[in-house]
């Protein structure tokens, strides 16, 4: 039985800039915080449509986990992810919401329909 | 004699997201931007107190410039670095300007006083 990945996250102070840029400056990440963008109740990693293999969206998540971009949490055999909007809004004003805004013009992946 | 590099930038409407994030996760990036804000007639390389040699300051400046973050041109034997504010403003209004107040209560690299 494989032993459980601890699930780090970094707390809101150590949140850092350059790491949430670089969390969000891949366009399948982007594409995935888009999603949970109002998921309040959080979604599982298998809810995203979008062009990746389970273990290349769980790699995006954990990135973005690190980066302080998101929450991940074991329910059962699921992972779900949550947006740490509130931490990112204390930490750096206005930047979430100036980002996703410049992602709503920009193609950012095929999304199957 | 070295054949000079071509200073390829993207048109505006080229500009994309993801890369200029990409560009912007990199404090000392970052730090160069920060140092450009305001420079209306642009700054050379070497005019910039950052903690690395000057090939890895034309790598930064190389990345910046191809995501549409910089303008370089060549004066003589210097290339003068502009920041290309008016197309990202455009392209993704806020953006800039948030990510540069976001930069601003960060320690992004030690730098010499």
């Amino acid at each position: 039985m494989p032993i459980p990945e601890t699930l780090a996250h970094p707390a809101r102070n150590e949140i850092e800039l350059a790491a949430v840029l670089h969390a969000l400056s891949d366009p399948v990440r982007l594409l995935m915080v888009r999603g949970l963008a109002g998921a309040l109740e959080g979604r599982s990693c298998g809810s995203f449509d979008v062009p990746v293999t389970k273990s290349t969206c769980t790699h995006h998540f954990k990135v973005l986990r690190e980066a302080g971009v998101i929450r991940q949490r074991q329910e059962g055999t699921k992972r779900v992810n949550t947006l740490r909007d509130d931490d990112l809004e204390d930490r750096f004003p206005g930047l979430l919401a100036t980002i996703l805004q410049a992602a709503e013009h920009q193609p950012l992946v095929s999304e199957p329909a």
